[in-house]
């Protein structure tokens, strides 16, 4: 059993049009300080194997198909276990 | 300036129907071997300010209003800078 930590971020250049909205919430409930909110995505998935080899090429296959739009969006994880 | 990072996770016992369908793709893109799924929010903060304890407080702040419903999610996060 392996559990994978993935981390799903938008690209620098890429406008984040949530981060924006969660920003002006922020400054509506008075958090003025707030300059920039990026917003990500994050998952954590377990996985039925014990070779770490093979786990890395698998979640890695999971975040170019599934979990991320590499054109826009970069991500990264961390294995355990 | 300094910046925090946010990492809002569904509690252990509340069920995540959102994990659950990302399960049901990843076993129809053959990833069989995956046996759990578990979906959070991740936010990057930037924050116009030097003093890391007023920053510490005000992030816990915003986590508590708006960032997490902490009657079903956990959150936890860092700062840098």
């Amino acid at each position: 059993m392996m559990k994978a930590t993935v981390y799903v971020t938008i690209k620098q250049n890429v406008l984040d049009p949530q981060g924006t909205a969660v920003q002006g919430a922020l400054h509506t409930l008075g958090f003025s300080e707030v300059e920039k909110v990026r917003i990500g995505k994050y998952l954590e998935v377990e996985l039925d194997t014990n070779d770490r080899a093979e786990a890395e090429t698998r979640v890695k296959a999971m975040c170019e198909k599934l979990f991320a739009n590499t054109v826009v969006e970069d991500y990264r994880f961390e294995l355990e276990g």
